[in-house]
């Protein structure tokens, strides 16, 4: 007889199919097993749609009764747009109920596998808890602090310089490497630099792939010294909103309203302050941030623990130099045991680069 | 019917296996077939003994007649301390020989193929023959240059950090790794670090394993400013030999070498010429030189192109600073285009931090 985790194996794979069709919904999929024969299979498509468990549900019909049901996320226990998926579990006779995580909303976690037991029904939960967790990370931690998901992206030599001492940088990477960075854009609903960049490179901070969705374009700009005539100003690609520190000129934010930029200032006398910064952006509905700042952005958030997830893109060479840039500059941690940990990291190639990615110990 | 890349492997995996135990002979391995059987395994087990063929040869006895002998590397032609390989091979009745790699040193390169196939006998060669050079790449490079082969060793944070910008460095990576890097040290005949490093940390620079062979310790003080009382120079574990420039204290130079230490003065005005270094190790018969500087002296290496090897251990964190040091600092490459490329690279995971190894492009 199959595991537990054999079907929320199952559950999983079609709920992380749906990758970018749920916003602002998370990823769900749903199993149904009767004597050992899997009857019903469901996952959430669409915000609006069924939910997972009600579309296995139909799919099984009168074979649900006596079953199983495996679900990635608690089922709900409220009235949203579909009506409580336990009371629809209940309803049908299921006899079982296998969870891989609860709802991580705290203000209703528990909730449906309350309503479930109440009813009479086993729960199991926990089974690919992790696995689930990860899947919906962005969601996960939107729904709970109402801040971005923040993943920082660099791309450098082995020695982590993202440029030379005379601050050439073409290229780092290679092509592969560059259209997966498009790939990350596309799934994010912001991206961040900082105004040196645009002013150096005059970036299109858009995503250069097939139906590609372009991210909100987020500058950091204390003063206001982004030039009227850049590509993120002038060539309608995606909304550009500005992150001022107090002390900025005002009648340059005239004209860049005029131009349809947004601009936010925050608390910082002459800095930005990217707490406020990460609230505000909450706020407006921003659930995910791709920061591809300089070493001077990069670091502020890493000193700031305001990373949640961390890609690198490591080019096989060496350049050296006391005066190349790396990807974390800024004034670092004062102590080797302060420095940031990160977890569940690894290394896969991709194209002759090498990808790593991994997580911040929180 | 197995195929030759089949019977080469076993033959490079008993090569292989004598790692360590036959310089100054390089590894080789050799099998005889015949019949579709394995009549005779050898391998070269140490400098004096028999080669790997003759091992072979004399398992297989009158088995060999006809036969087809494996061998990793060309056999020789040339009256050494055992006769010539390839006129054993004939006079035991081998109808062919497949080779891996011919012999690197190009003053008899060949000869014993010539000799072979003048008997009669054929030959096949290039059946694994990167497996094979890679194998043997420290006495290749030492045969045909009198040059050692140089690794370029650094353990860094992932952004390429050596130290904090208050450089503190404790600790890093972890023991797994550290105990790695002693394992690479016993595998080299010299190590070389600055006499800042040494001043700075007063290491011993030994191997600290069991049956660890400690290398000659190699410091690069171009104005001998070593300490009397350092390890290096007291604790007698390991020779010492000190590189300068042309310009250093006479009267320093007599303690030093009271104490035992070498003295070798290279002809850089006020830096040590590190070009002049290879050449004396060459003749001094260091065949392998382990890198672990700072990031000033691993850049004049990386900068004079004078690398063959790099073994990076990468602690999964992030420590930031402009002014923390990296691994690969000095001036460095103008242009990215000018960068070290480095091929045939991977990760591997040694306990939770990360090894890359890779090989600058010539």
């Amino acid at each position: 007889m199959p595991s537990h985790e054999f079907y929320m194996d199952l559950a999983l794979s079609n709920a992380r199919t749906m990758k970018g069709q749920t916003d602002p919904n998370p990823l769900v999929g749903s199993v149904i097993v009767n004597h050992n024969r899997i009857v019903g299979v469901g996952t959430h498509l669409k915000a609006g749609e069924p939910h997972a468990e009600i579309h296995a549900l139909r799919m099984a019909g009168d074979q649900a009764r006596g079953g199983t049901i495996y679900v990635t996320l608690e089922p709900c226990s409220h009235f949203g747009r579909t009506g409580p998926c336990a009371q629809a579990i209940i309803d049908a006779g299921l006899k079982k109920v296998v969870i891989a995580a609860l709802d991580p909303n705290p203000l209703v976690s528990g909730n449906g596998v309350k309503m479930l037991e109440d009813a009479g029904i086993e729960v199991v939960s926990g089974i690919r808890e992790q696995e689930s967790l990860k899947m919906n990370e962005v969601f996960n931690k939107f729904i709970t602090t109402k801040r971005p998901f923040v993943t920082l992206k660099a791309a450098s030599t082995l020695d982590g310089k993202i440029a030379t001492h005379s601050l050439d940088s073409k290229w780092i990477t290679s092509e592969d490497a560059r259209r997966d960075v498009h790939e990350l854009r596309s799934e994010h609903m912001a991206i961040l630099v900082g105004v040196g960049t645009v002013i150096e490179d005059d970036p299109e901070l858009t995503a250069r792939i097939p139906n590609g969705r372009n991210p909100v374009r987020v500058i950091l700009d204390s003063s206001l010294r982004l030039p009227l005539d850049v590509k993120v100003v002038v060539d309608g690609a995606a909304e550009t909103w500005i992150f001022t520190s107090r002390t900025y000129d005002r009648s340059k934010k005239e004209q860049l309203e005029q131009a349809g930029i947004r601009i936010f200032e925050t608390s910082g006398e002459t800095r930005t302050d990217v707490n406020d910064l990460m609230r505000i952006l909450g706020e407006n509905g921003i659930s995910s941030l791709f920061i591809e700042g300089g070493g001077t952005v990069n670091s502020t958030f890493l000193e700031n623990r305001l990373i949640d997830k961390v890609v690198l893109y490591f080019a096989p060479k060496l350049v050296g130099g006391s005066n190349a840039p790396t990807f974390l500059e800024g004034r670092g941690f004062e102590l080797m045991k302060d420095a940031v940990d990160l977890v569940d990291g690894e290394f896969t190639k991709i194209g002759k680069d090498f990808k790593f990615t991994g997580y911040p110990e929180k």
